[in-house]
């Protein structure tokens, strides 16, 4: 068998393991150098590709891929662009089969969430259709958790760790002062239509009247009167309040609870941020002090209290891809496979990417309770498992010691350049 | 020698390690069961002090107080109560005496900052006057490290490494992404008056071109026009903006740039934050895509990513402010002297309380950068050794095991009440 190239890409926002993933492919491939010379990786994405900007990671030692493994973010760069249709423009899709062609790049793998499983999908078919073969492997990451078919998205299991850490800890701070100060405390996460990370927020309480005491999902339309009365329920209670909100909580009507917020001091814009608007609401009602924090990227970046599980799903997706490539599978995506809860245990299994392309898994209902403002013990079930286990990267000087990587350019073999 | 008991409270704002003092006062303490029979723990604070809600320390296992060691927040509460002058509210200061009298306590270790401070500098002098004798030991703790004399305060070297470790992965997240994505980042942290929670940020940058790029600091007026300048230039140069921000900056004239923030969609004042105040401005001079974090309560009771130096410094300052009151002294404080930066090298030492209380340490203007964005090497070298070592609590489950004492009251002895 011919010796070809191989493809690999980070797409969409980043995550605190989509570096295991990276690590699991380079690694994975520089194992079989019968059949895969190197590995290139698109500088910022799929825009490497379409660029002709490749990073050859065979630059890199053994000892620096394996550093990717304890890394945050993405080596390679990322980046937020969606591939239009083959209809709307076909000239993406010829481009990156020219660059590929280029570059004998026989393996492509694209690491993201749905949007780039749809992408590999298009690549794969055309490929097939310009009758240059290559195999286009998908390879799953998305801190939301809502991609179909496979268990859990490696990315998530960490940010769902870091999320049930922080407002345990966030929430014992609270309750030690809340005679005298603060009694409500709102911890925005990011979840634009899924509730999962908020869901993760749940695990935090383990007995009766523990925080977060109220969960607030982007799937429940946000029910202001019953929320208010809950949260004084907690407070007459427990002596405080410990709230998480997804960013994308919504009224009834669809509208972001985000966008009721506020405009600035010259009347511009809202700022954004729902953790303010709901902490603003239980002051107006209730009169309680509050605090609010917005984690922002340091929850899916905080690979400082990243999960094992998380670690060891993303970097086996990387390996199971380059396996699935190299025993001349296409257009499929590696899946986890739940096969135990307790003990928990999994295996990979696999996907066509057509079942995947473009599908959101929301939280189902019954993961929610009744009344909407928390988790079910069948949610709990299913969650526990991916927060488990510590993976804690190397630290100098106080700091982990993250790598960064040469990221050497391969020289450019094409005459044409692509607008992006 | 007569035996008699201590009481041992926690003031103001918690933080990741107040409870490992607490655990080196309690475990010194039993050691010395000859002197010291029982230590009661004021629920709440000086609040339980004040309204003989004692708490019995005595009635928690040794494994339960060992476990303090790595449990944030104020295990017995935390109260921000100030007792005000003894000129305007002697009733206050004699019924502690009284309080104390009734549970024969012959020793107040006070663990808190300034204000905390003079309390127990007032309770000494009012004990001498009332012919009550009770020796009083402050306990420095602030994560504000606001405290003068003493090297450093315990909890600040905690929410430093937690604030220079948040920054470096948020920013490696944001570096990543930047092409297509966000390319200024603003992350909000503690700090009213001093700026050395934003300092630690400062940390993160380890080579030219790393972030944090720009830090604000309460100590030095904001200057708009700079600051807008050099974010275009950290864009231009870098090809992002990392900004770290004290809750604190200010303008010239002294207002909270967080004053300057919004209103909400029914008019209401603003909402407090000074990142989504930071991004926006940059939003609308250069029309950068931003993200803002607000890390609130998080940084402060992130026990999971607390320094070890800071674990050592907090136990090792309960156990020293026993063992002084063992040897007969009062009125001090316990303090952490530097004697060497690089090994690290500390001893304990101690200062009157005459000379701490409610005196504010602010940043050097040394440790400042000239243009005021930045820390000097000065500062780099002093806050180094903080935030160096971890000291990771044990798991369970994914999530950190940290203890809730059982706090068993002490019965009351005395006939009367005391309004709060």
């Amino acid at each position: 068998m011919q010796k070809r190239n191989a493809f690999y890409a980070q797409s969409g926002g980043v995550t605190a393991v989509i570096n295991a993933t990276a690590c699991g492919v380079i690694e994975t491939a520089r194992k079989h150098k019968n059949k895969i010379d190197k590995v290139y990786a698109g500088r910022n994405g799929i825009i490497g590709a379409l660029t002709e900007d490749l990073i050859d990671t065979s630059k890199e030692s053994a000892r620096s891929i394996a550093a990717l493994k304890h890394t945050p973010s993405g080596a390679f760069g990322s980046c937020r662009y969606k591939l239009k249709s083959i209809e709307e423009n076909r000239a993406q899709y010829e481009r990156l089969i020219d660059v590929f062609k280029a570059h004998n790049i026989g393996y492509f793998f694209y690491n993201g969430g749905g949007d780039s499983q749809d992408t590999s999908l298009k690549v794969s078919q055309l490929s097939k259709k310009m009758g240059y073969p290559i195999q286009c492997i998908g390879i799953p990451k998305t801190v939301d958790n809502d991609l179909p078919i496979t268990d859990n998205c490696p990315g998530f299991g960490s940010v769902a760790k870091y999320v049930a850490v922080s407002i345990k800890e966030a929430a014992f701070d609270v309750k030690s002062m809340a005679e005298t100060s603060t009694k409500v405390f709102v911890m925005e996460v990011m979840g634009r239509h899924a509730g999962w990370i908020a869901a993760a927020s749940g695990l935090a309480a383990e007995n009766e009247g523990d925080a977060p005491h109220i969960i607030l999902f982007p799937e429940i339309a946000f029910d202001q009167k019953l929320f208010l009365k809950r949260a004084k329920e907690c407070v007459d209670n427990y002596g405080f309040c410990v709230i998480c909100v997804s960013e994308g909580a919504r009224f009834a009507d669809g509208k972001f609870l985000a966008d009721a917020g506020s405009t600035d001091a010259f009347g511009h814009a809202q700022l954004g941020g729902v953790a303010p608007v709901i902490a603003n609401m239980v002051k107006q009602e209730h009169g309680y002090k509050y605090h609010w924090a917005v984690a922002d990227y340091l929850q899916r970046a905080a690979r400082h209290i990243a999960s094992k599980t998380d670690v060891d799903h993303a970097y086996a997706m990387g390996k199971a891809a380059v396996q699935f490539a190299l025993q001349g599978k296409t257009a499929i995506m590696p899946t986890i496979v739940r096969t135990s809860n307790n003990p928990y245990k999994w295996k990979i299994g696999s996907t066509t990417l057509a079942r995947v392309a473009n599908v959101e898994k929301l939280m189902p209902r019954s993961y929610i309770t009744k009344d909407g403002l928390g988790i079910t013990n069948r949610c709990r079930t299913y969650l526990a498992p991916l927060i488990k286990g510590e993976a804690y990267p190397p630290y100098k000087n106080g700091l982990p010691n993250y790598i960064q990587l040469k990221n050497m350019q391969v020289p450019k073999l094409l005459e044409t350049s692509f607008k992006i």
